[in-house]
Parts: C-alpha cells; sequence; structure tokens
C-alpha cells in the first residue's frame, strides 16, 4: 500500500505500520518533566528504603538531572523506535549513568509509572486552568461592577422578556464558572491520590514506602488498590466533563456575542484585537474570536465522548487501548485554555452601546409584569386576574402604538376601575430594575453587593 | 402529511404539529410530586410573609393535598392541551380551591419553577442511586473478604500478568464505585442552591424570603443570580456526566463477567436469575444482564451528550430547547440505577471457580516478575539485568514445558551461578501474591484489611 | 432496595430486576406489524418448499390475521413474561392455532426474525421520512419562487456581507435537503437485503427459499453471510447518521428563525400556530417550535452516539447488548419526523419583513464587493488594488456616514481617477444581487429558474 | 497570565491570544497540493474566459509552480501572521509573479476556495481509503478461503452456539467493510460538486465557467446554490459517519482478536510484528495492535460528536466556528487509514489453531440444533416440541458428561421413540457446518464459493 497519506511509508511492510500506531513518543513527550518528577520521588524513597545504594542513587539523580537540561535546552534526540517518553528517558539515563540506570525501574512498572506522569500532568493543567478561569472572573465581576445600572433587556427564547442590567447579565456568568471551578477542584481532590507503586498491576515484594513517594510529589495519599491504580483514567474523564461543561458555558457567552455585535443588536463592539476583516468585504468587523471559542466547545465534548467509547469496554487492568487517553486529554484542555484567555480578553475589550440596550430594554412591553406585578401587590388582585387585565391593557398600548406609560389613567381605569397614578411610579425600565430586589434579583444595588463579594472572594 | 409514524394526526394541520412539539405533559409528570412540594414551600413563604392572606393560602395548601390524593390514587386526568406538569396541577387546582389558586403563581414563573422541581428530582435521583451504589459495594466488598486469598490471574492487555486474589479484583471495582458516589455526592452538594423566586429571570418586587424557601426544600441556599438560576442546566449535566463514569465501571466489569462466564475462560458462572437459555439450543447459558449492563453504558453517554449539545450555543436565560433536558435526564439515571441493581444481583450471585482460576494465574510463567525481584533484591542485579536472566530462565522452561518452578538448581545456576535454594521460595502462585505486600498490592491479608475498613465504613 | 424510582418493585429480588432489564415489549411491540408481515413471508416459503403442509400453513396464516386484528383494536395482551413481540405474537399464535403453531419458527430464530422486522420497520420509516422531507423542501421551494427577488442581507459570521435574495437562502435548505434525501436513499439501497433464513447464525439444513421470502418482503435480495446477517446493525447506524445531518441542518434554519423573529432583526414573523406567549409576560412571542426543532438535535446525535458506543467493541454474532438497538432508533427517527413537520409548517406560516430585510441588506458598505469587482472588470485593477481602493472608498463614505452611492464621482476619483458614471451602475442592492448571475449565484432569475427546476422534480 | 501550557507566550496580550486561536496554518497547510491544484483551475478558467490576460496568467501559472517546487522540496516558510494555507500561497506568489498575482482571487473569495480544497482533500483521501479497505477486505478473502472448512465455534452472547467455519467469519467482515466502501462511495459521489465561484456568498458578476473548473478538478458538476457551497460541510460529517461505522466494524474484529489470543481461547496467534512484550513480564505477547485498533475507534466517534456539535446551530452562510472542521477530519481520517493497514497487516499475520478451535466448537452440544431440526425434518415434529425433546436429551447427556452423539439410540428412544440410526449422521461438527446450505450458510462450498466471488470482485 502506498497511499499519499503516508507517502509509501508503509510499503516496508508490518514494521512500519507498527511503529507508527504503537509508537506515542510523539505526543507523549509531553509529559517529560512529569516523569523525570516522579522518577526522582521514586529513586528517593528506594535510597530511604535500602533499596538502592546511595551512590547509585546519586549516579542515577545526577543523570536525570542531566536529561532534564537536555530536553530543556532542546538537545535531546526523541526515538520513535524507544517508543514513549519513559523509554527515551532511560535509555538516554542509562548512557548518561551507566549500568545503575538499571536500578531505577525496580519496584515499579511502566503502567503505574504512566499513571503518575499523566496524573501530575492533568493537576498542573486544572492548578493552570483554574487561575485562568479565576482571571476569567475576575474581568467578568469588574465590568458588572461597572455596569450594575446598565439596562439592558433580559431574553427568554432571546425575546426582550424584562429589564435587567449588563452587571447582572455579566455576573449571571460568574456564577456558571464559580461551579466550573468548582468541578475542576472536586476532580482535582479526587485524583490527588498517587499510583505510584502499584507497579505492573499486583503491587510489589520490595519494601517501599508508597506514603513517601506520594506526600513529594504532591498527593494526599496512595491509591489503595494496585490494580485499580493502573486502570483507572477517571481522572482523566472527569477533568474532560468538567471542561466540557466550562467549553459549553463560554461557548453560550460565545453565542451571545456574535449575537450582540451584529448590525442589528449592535449592543457591544470588540475592537479589532479580537475581531477581522473579510478579504472581500473591507467594512466587516467579524467576531472571529467569539465564533471560535464558541466552535471548539463541539472539539472538547468530543474528546470526553472519544475518551468514554474507548474505556467503556476494557477489562482490567491495563489495556492498552488505553494510550488513546493522552491526545483528546491534551488537545481538550489546551483548548479550553485558549478559549477561556480569548474569552478574558473579550470581556475585557468589549464596549457595550449602552443607549441601545436600555432603548432595547424598554420596548416590547418589557414593563408589563411590573404591572402585572403592581396589580397583585396594591389592588390585592389574583396573579391570575392581575395578568388577563395586563394583557389587556398592553393590547390597547399595541393598538395605540404606544408604550405602556404612555395610556392615560383613563384608559387604564376603563379596563380596571381601582387602577391609581401609583401605578405610573413602577413603569419604566429603570423603575423595573431597581424593583427587583429580591435576593439574587436584578435590582443595581443587588448587583454592585454581588459583583464586590465575588472581587473580594477572587482576590484572595 | 398522513405518514404511519402519526397515523394521520398531523392531518388536521398546524395545531396538531404544535401541540405534539410543545406538549411536555407526557413526560415531565413525573414531577407532579416536586412540583406539589414546590409549591406548598412557596406558599408558606407567601403566607409568612403577607402576601398571601391565611384564608387563601389554607385553600390552596387543601386544594394542593386534593391533587396529591388523584394524582396517587391514579385518578388525575393529565391533559396534553394544559401543556405541562405546572399547569395541569394549577388548572386542577383553580377548579378545586376557587379563584384563591389564583394567588399561588405570585412571585414566580414556570422558569424558575421548573427548575426547582427538576434539582429536586435530580437530587432525589442522587439520593437513590447512592443508597444503590453503596448497596452494590457493600456486594462487592462483602464476596472481596471472602475471597481474599483466592488466587487468580491479574491480566494485562487479558493476558495473564501477574497473579492476584479474586477478592483483590473486586476491591478494584469499590474504589472505582467509591469515586463514583463522591462524585454524585459533589455534583449533589453543588446543585443544592434553590432557584425559587429568580421568577422569569430578573427577580420580583414582591417582598418574598427565598431563604426561606430554600431552607424549606432542603437547599443550602438560595441561588445568587437570578438569570443563571433559571438558564442553568449544569446539575443535570454534572449529574450525567457523574452517571456515565459509572455507567463505564459497571461495563467494564460487565465485560469481564461476559469473558469470565465463556466456557474457555469458565471462571465464573452465574445462576439462571441472571441469565438466559436460547430458543433454538437449549444447553446455552447467556450472561443476558452483564451484556445489557454493557450496552447501556452507551445510552447513558449518549444522554449526556444529546444534552451538552443541546445547551451548547444558547443565548441566557430560558430557552425553550431547555425543555429537552428530561427525558434523557430521566432515562439515563433511571437505566443506570437498574444497571446498578442488576450489577448487585450478579456479584452475589456469581459462583467463582476457584480451581480453574488458580490453574490460570499460574500459566503462562505468570511468575516470572517474582523470579526478576528475587534476583534485584537477593543478588542486587539491577533491574533490567535482573529482567534479562529472567527472560532467560523463562525462554529454558518453555521450550523444555515446564513451569519456573520444576527447573533444577543446576539449570538455573547455569544462567546466573549465584542463583540459591530461597529462589525456589518465591515461585509459585500463592507464594506470589503473598508477597505484594506493598500497600495497595495484592497480599491476601491486604485484601482482607481493605475490605473489612470499607465494609466498616458502608456500614455507617 | 426500595428506592423510589422503582416504587420498591425490585424488592422481590433478581427476578424483577432481570424481568426489568430483560423485556424488551415495553418497546419492541411497535415492531407487531412488521412481525407478522414477516411471519407471513417466511410461512408462505416454508409451505412452498413443502416444510410446512398446507393445512397447518392454512391454520398458522390464519391465526396470525386473529393476532393483527387483536392488536389493531386494542384486545391483544401484552406479556412482559413474554419478553418480547416475537414470543408475544408467537404465543398467542400457539393459543389461537394449536400446536401447528410450532411448525411457525421452523429454520429460523429470533437473531433473523428481530433483524428482519427491525430493517422492515427502519426502511418503513425511510419511506415515511422521505416523503415528509419532500413536502418540506416543496414548502421552501414554493416560497423561494414567492420571494426570488426580494433582497436581503448575506450573511458571513452572522454580519451583513453581500445582499442575497431571501429565494436564494431557502433554496439553500432545499440543496441541504436534497442530500440528506440522497443519504436516506442510500441507506435504504444498502439495507435492502433480507436477513430472514439466516437463522441463529449460521444458516440452515432446511432447503428454504431466501430468495422467495426477501422478495416477498420487498427486498432486493437475501443477505451473503448469515453470521453477518444476525450480527449487523448498519443499517440502524447509517440511518441515524443521516438524521443527525438532516437534524443540523434544520437546527441551522431554527437558529435562524429564533434570529429573525427577534425584535432587532424582524426579518420574520411566525403566527401563534408556531408560537407561545408566556405566563408572566402578555405580550411575547416566543419561538416556540424552532427552539425544539433545534434543541431536538441533540438528542438525534445522542441516539447515534449511544448506539455506536454500544457497537464498538462486540464480538460476533449476536449479543444482548444489541437490544439496546430499538430505543434510541424510534425515538431518533421519530423526533427527526417530528421536527420536519414542525419546520414545514413554519415555512408556510413565516411571513417575511421585505422593507426591513432590504434595508438590512444595504447598510454596512454590503456592496464594497460589487465596486471592487467593478474596478477588477471595468479598470482592469488586479483584484488585490481593487481591493484597497475600494477600502479606502468606504472609508471616507463612513467617515461621512454616507451610503457608497452617495459619494460624488469627485470623492471617488480622488481615490482613483479612472472611475467614471458607470460606476453607479452597480451600487445599490437590487443591482447588486441582479448583477450574480454565475451558476449558483443569487440573481433573481438564476432563483426563479432553480426554484422551479426543484419544484418540477419534486412534483414527480 | 503565564501558566505553563503556554509558557508565557500569552504574556504579550490579546495579539498573541489571537494569533493562537485564529491562525489555521499549522494545521491547513496539509491542503497546499489542494491549494494549487485549485488555483491553477480557477485561473485556467479566468484566461479563457478573457478575465486575466495570457501574460499574467502564465506568470502566476509559473509562479504556483515555483511555489509548489518550494514547498514539495521543504524550503517554504510558513508565516503564522499569514494565518492560513491560502494567505501564505498567495503572498509567496506575489512575491515571485509581482502584481500579476493579484489578479488570481478575481471572483473568487477564501470561503469558496477553502471550500474547495477541502472537498479535494477530503475526495483524495477516500480514494486512498477505499484501497486500504479493498486490501483489506482481500486478505480476509484469501484467508477465507483457505479456511472455508476449518470449523471454529460460532458465537452469540460469546457463548458457543453452532458450529461455523473459520472463514465463514471472516467472510462475515468482508461484507462488513463492503457496505462501509459503499458509504465511502456514496459520500464521494454526493461531495463531487465544485464550490469554486460561489465566491463569498453571493456568487459574482464576473463572467466565470464554472462547469469549466468543475470538469478541471474531476468534479461532476458545480454547486448549485452559492450560500450553501460555502455553508455546507455534510462532505467532511458524511465521511466521518462512514469512518467511524467501518472504525467500529474494525474494533469488533480487534475485541475478537484480543479475545482470541487469550491463552484461555488461543484460536489464533499473532507473531511478534503486531504484539509486545512487557518490560517487567518477558513470557507476554500482548496484542497491542489490536487494542490500539479497538481503541481508536473512540478517537473517530469522538471527531464526529465534535464536528456535528460545531455546526449544530450555525446560521448561514460561512462562520468562523467552520474553521473547527479541519484537525477533527485530519485526525480521524489519518487514524482509519492507520487502523486499516494495521488489521490488514494482521489478518495476514495470524496463525489458527485449528484443533483448538474445531475442539471449541464441538463442546457445549453446539449440534443441539442439528438434532431438533432433523426430529423437525425427518419426523415431522413441530418445531417448538422438537425443541422440547432436544432439551431433554441434552440433559441426559449432559448428566452423564457425554457428547450428544454418545449416547445410545436406546436412550434416545426413551425420550422420543421414533428417533432411529440416521440421526447420527448429523450430529458432528463438520456434519452440522456440511449441512448448512441454505443461501449465505457456513457450509464449506457455500464459504469457498462467496470467497472465490468476492476475489474475483476485489481483482477488478
Amino acid at each position: 500500500m502506498s497511499n499519499k497519506m503516508w507517502g509509501g511509508r508503509f510499503q516496508s511492510g508490518p514494521d512500519a505500520i507498527m511503529e507508527e500506531i504503537n509508537a506515542s513518543i510523539d505526543f507523549d513527550k509531553r509529559l517529560w518533566a512529569q516523569d523525570i518528577r516522579g522518577s526522582l520521588a521514586h529513586l528517593a524513597m528506594l535510597e530511604k528504603q535500602g533499596i538502592v545504594a546511595a551512590a547509585d542513587a546519586k549516579a542515577i539523580a545526577d543523570g536525570l538531572e542531566v536529561v532534564r537540561g537536555e530536553i530543556e535546552s532542546g538537545s535531546f534526540t526523541f526515538s520513535r523506535a524507544l517508543e514513549d517518553i519513559h523509554m527515551n528517558v532511560e535509555s538516554r539515563l542509562a548512557a548518561i549513568a551507566g549500568p545503575a540506570a538499571g536500578r531505577l525501574h525496580t519496584a515499579r512498572s511502566r503502567n503505574d509509572q504512566v499513571a503518575t506522569d499523566f496524573k501530575l500532568w492533568v493537576r498542573d493543567t486544572i492548578d493552570d486552568l483554574d487561575a485562568q478561569l479565576k482571571d476569567l472572573m475576575t474581568a467578568l465581576a469588574e465590568r458588572a461592577l461597572a455596569f450594575s445600572g446598565a439596562v439592558m433587556p433580559g431574553f427568554t427564547h432571546l425575546q426582550s422578556a424584562q429589564p435587567v442590567t449588563f452587571g447582572h447579565h455579566l455576573l449571571a456568568y460568574v456564577e456558571m464558572l464559580g461551579r466550573d471551578r468548582g468541578r475542576f477542584a472536586d476532580a482535582r481532590r479526587r485524583l490527588n491520590e498517587c499510583p505510584l507503586g502499584a507497579a505492573a498491576l499486583a503491587g510489589t515484594s520490595f519494601p517501599i514506602d508508597r506514603h513517601a513517594t506520594a506526600k513529594a510529589l504532591g498527593f494526599d495519599r496512595p491509591t489503595a488498590n494496585s490494580l485499580d491504580s493502573v486502570s483507572d483514567r477517571d481522572f482523566v474523564l472527569e477533568a474532560l466533563a468538567a471542561a466540557s461543561i466550562t467549553a459549553m458555558h463560554l461557548s453560550r457567552f460565545a453565542e451571545e456575542i456574535v449575537i450582540w455585535t451584529t448590525p442589528q443588536f449592535a449592543f457591544v463592539a470588540l475592537s479589532d484585537k479580537f475581531t477581522t476583516g473579510s478579504s472581500i468585504m473591507p467594512q466587516k468587523r467579524n467576531p472571529d474570536a467569539a465564533e471560535l471559542v464558541r466552535g471548539k466547545a463541539g472539539r472538547v465534548v468530543g474528546a470526553l465522548v472519544g475518551l468514554i467509547t474507548m474505556m467503556k469496554g476494557l477489562p482490567l487492568a491495563y489495556g492498552k487501548d488505553m494510550q488513546e487517553d493522552k491526545e483528546p486529554a491534551f488537545d481538550a484542555l489546551q483548548t479550553l485554555s485558549l478559549c477561556t484567555a480569548a474569552m478574558a480578553g473579550m470581556v475585557r475589550d468589549m464596549v457595550p452601546d449602552l443607549k441601545r440596550m436600555k432603548a432595547a430594554a424598554g420596548s416590547g412591553y418589557a414593563t408589563a409584569t411590573d404591572l402585572a406585578d403592581w396589580l397583585v401587590r396594591e389592588l390585592n388582585l389574583p396573579f391570575r386576574e392581575a395578568h388577563h387585565v395586563t394583557g389587556r391593557l398592553v393590547g390597547i398600548a399595541a393598538d395605540a402604538k404606544l408604550p405602556l406609560e404612555k395610556l392615560s389613567l383613563a384608559e387604564m381605569q376603563a379596563v380596571e376601575p381601582r387602577i391609581h397614578q401609583g401605578l405610573f411610579a413602577v413603569l419604566g425600565v429603570e423603575k423595573s430594575v431597581r424593583s427587583r430586589t429580591s435576593y439574587g434579583g436584578t435590582a443595581p444595588a443587588n448587583v454592585k453587593a454581588q459583583a464586590r463579594k465575588w472581587l473580594k472572594a477572587l482576590a484572595k
């Protein structure tokens, strides 16, 4: 077979195919730092337990530092024949440290080694993401504080429903992202058990101290079952599930940005830092960054689906299928990181058109609910009856092409005689939002307090 | 259009189509108990806050109890024209309690009402699932204790790798399910904020007490942002993500049961309580229950994918798309519940063939690692050299079609002169498992202690 | 275990669980008509081949007709103890026709029987869907013809890019749906091989005539490999893949309807046949049907994912996991049918606001491309240079807050001296669309011709 | 933000983020050959239509050939600042060919250009995959012919059900792959319409000849609607859906290989070309290639899910979200290609243990169906009664731990007096498979004929 996709590479037969399908070094080299960190912790423990002599341990540790330096400086040569990052490092170590190097792999196996490396990577990445999400939340809360009283339409079904404030809308995303951070934190806490020392799958007869390696690597404790230790990829799946929900949140906001930046809405504008022109239409400002954030959500979900499908029917303990765990995790979490950065940039960049937003908030009889609520509160009408009266008043106003507050008292009393002048105090979008003082409601004072509360919490 | 799928139902035109696509009562009637619970809490608060008079509140509460009775007894008539459970209950309430009924919907909207009902349902279901998972873990731990010393092959790549004990294998699933319960518990904790009082999306001007309704319904606190309250479905997604991972665990065990019950493996047998015969082959015992548990995992993942795809690009706050949240959640969580019950049944039912398991554990030179480790430990060979020596000894044994322990000392010394009689103390599967005493290792004493620890924790 | 989800049903132990997980009659009874059709074809063949005597065949056929009548009239009692539709029918047949009934199952098995029934159902459903998609295409093409010259903005990035006609936009969906029908037709053609007679998995020693049963049931031929016949579910997956792509198309159009019906766009209006009001805001007209069409796309994709995940690792031939194939297929294809009906209704119902559309088409310098193209065509400027000149002219117009056609010739010549009066002939949205006469372009004459071509093809 | 994932790259602010999220050159450079091919076709048409002068056309064509040479030789410098492959090529062309280069982009846009390039790539890839699938089918059919009479157990529920032949089993996959090729062929045929000339979305006013470019690029015709042309990604989705089903088939076979190569089954052996040893257990032969084929199926499905999720709610025409179409398509189709190559290698490499297979086929009373069928055929028992008699005979044999054919005639007649010596002619696995002569059945003669038929068809 000599198809173009492989440029004839497979003509040499099975060996080329096997190397192509089996070697993971092209992607798992990303774990090099975690691999060395894990080896150093394992080594220190082996020495302390008397399993490896001090001189050998020193030679190995020094050798690992050399390897680290080579990789950092870019002078390390990764080899596909050596398959994966573990063998690449070990092979180079042997060349540097001599036969002593062969003692490093005592009481461990590639199975617990890769599980440890990958857990460390996922943990590091969660920490990075947490910092980014915090940054995005801060950007949102800051702008929410600045716009705590700016009125805009609150939408249901993308139809204007009731006025809200722009700050209130932004804080809704702070709530979502707060839950997202919670999910990542829970995932981090749950994964924080160290598989190192589970060996191939059964544990080992060497007198190792797994609590020591766990502690040295920042884990809360060692894993409790060696079979589970090497066959578990829950930590990836849980991180990807959290990432999928976060990506969905970002995609929702991105969708709003795309809609809000249309000339028809024109609620916000983005600078050309986050937009592009067109090769053929010089006047356009396309919200590319927002569209990409929206589009990339699918990719994160796809990674989750791929991984859970892969794991779904695997007997214990390790199966080679599990080598398929890394690429989607690397890609999806890096994608989420990029989307979070882009969204934080857009939140800081966007300029709202407060006048248009307020005008839109007032159209479509969006204060009808205020009127209905007034009828209940002041005239003690049952809610459903107040709803009915309001409907009739809106109908009259709509026929006359007038906003509700432009109906005369007489016109209103013709529908419900008990209506009095006091009603006019609740009509109008500013009045409407100010009245929504229930906990969590959109009243500017609420929004301001909530934004400050978040900023204080985020500053910690 | 008169196709068979709809039996000509749509010939009457748009109304029939709209009712079919819009009405949710066929599935959301499942929320009736939560809907009444929520209404009663809302009502009590309205009365306490002086928003609804005592007499009206009494009439409404009595009316709701009548509705509850009718639904429980099966005499309630659900109507598609009334669209959903909320309007069905409210309409019947109006007929029973008269105009006062119209006051119940004060300061709330269907948007916060449905979010509250659905959260209550998901929370109730998580509690049920938690009890079931606990039961399954107990079944596993009990059997793990009973078989803490029963030797079986530990597999990697479905090839025998090292001997482990059956109890150890079962405890691996206890670990997984323990994490699953943790995920559900985290989801429950995170969802436990009450949306009631967010109203349509902006909060309300009525002097409601959201902390009171939250408390009355068992929530930790009210939600903090009214827009988020009605547009959030994270609680469903997080529960489905947890369910997907749990279903994947059950599917892995189911796969093992399917393989173990083949005549080729014959490691365990299931009674006819969980197997079926064939309509044409009277001698077969098919592991149907295990296959269905395995097959149903796909369904749970499908529900998660469908839901996150649906939410992915929705602007705030409520969109009608979100009506699509319930059926997959009902189906997936009920499916998981059924699978958990079936798996608990199978765990209690299965009879292992300890002799076959032990024999299989000993084949294939599965104690080669023990030999290599002995060379490292006793002769201080570097691990990689010990590995090499072991390979040569296995080769000699394989050529002679002998197990390792049947090689003579002389044959061994021909490869590595320092080998002495002590080596024979570590060969043999029983010796192998007994030696794996590292934390989390498969040594029977470890397994026994671990099983007891779990049983004690689960008994609480 | 007595959790609420099962109402204590499982307290009676394993039997209740096994019945719950194993019985399929609750959903596969939908296959009753296909089951009887298949049995009658099998029976006729058995008789013709001399495998069943004429008298027995008559008794069985008469009995099957009685069963059919009972199910049609609603008097048939489905029993969970009899597990599935096949055993329910067979058992009732035995009661009606006596011992002769036992001859019907000669030379077949439930494995080939269920594959045949399910294929027949999928085929019938594809035929129904095809008729519905044709109806929707007709509705689109009719309206495209009516609005072949109605100018609206053509969007990229949801920003106005170039003027197009509303008819042209509608025809884009006709193209998509045309491909969808092609996919379903290909799936139908590919599935149209009859599994009946594959028996359990190996074929049979009875002298059956599979070509005869295939023909009798409208299949093109019998399947060629008995193992594949009973383990194949490609026909469901391919139908669900086609359905997913179709649902995605409908979802795209639904998204447009949701955006177009906002007050900000107000390009089209839907009557209250496909919209709803709000329980609290009497003035709203929510595009519920469109939102549901958009939301339900996730569900169809979820079904595909669930099913392919289920099949992914199954050894041949039949596994009980495959019982999980029916519910998602029933649900997803019925969902698509409903969405198609709703969309056809909306297409016929929607009233475009041609004035607003045209005004929007002209804003944002959407004819800049026409200017650039004129510079290339008439002045022979290289495209990239023409692009540059256009950009400068748009900048000047934008600074002056004028449309391009309101710039004076002098102002234009200041940028590019060779510009002459002829340029004004291409500015303006009507002129723009009329000029796009390339094949597939938006010129009204093109659109009219294309709509007529489709209507003619669809009328066949 | 300076997290490790980006190595501080984003500290320089929005520009770095925008470049990272927006630039596609890192992956779309793979389209370089298609991009040049498309440009040359477009150019030839422009010249023929008199839109570009001959001298300019020559300069551009020569320049494009220079670019091609540079890319092929590796001397081309790809630039992220130029965003994508189209601008990279165009920019270099301008440097080579001077201002004339600016004429190439006349009457096209990046929107139709990228759609054309990507379609060409998908089409090329489908052609490559088709050749690979054909090769795999040939390998399977050759081995099926060689083993047309080799008896093995036919499984349902992974329990031995009835004897089949190994050749018959292999041919089941030939059928599946035949359908897979059909799906790819249909996808290819459906995609084979050329979008070039749709321009940005509305067509163009230049007198282009889209039929000419379509023909030059091997398309059947130009696309019929310019909006659809640039917003359509059905061709990717359909190819990924076909790939997902194919990957599922390969995964099923891979699962079988994993099970068959266990010591417990030991039905087939793979050489070390497709297996690996373990770093700690020298005796193991792990079926890594098969496991990876199985594991990678999840990845292909994940790509499909990601892409359809991305497209699901996009308004027409082009949205930047669609830039997310390429990476999953590249990855998934290349993955499928690799898996197909690996599977073809394994099929040619695997050595079946015919003795073990045959022995397994005979165990478990797998010929009970033959006995039941004999009772129907020879004694004219109704099928259900024959089933009952067979069950009793199997029970007697099982109690006596004898195979069915070792029961005496007397023992048999005790259950059913009409049984005579002739029965023994159908018992035994060889007799069983020989008797299954129905069309598609497992009789060796059938298998041989079917294998030859396929080989003949594949040789074309």
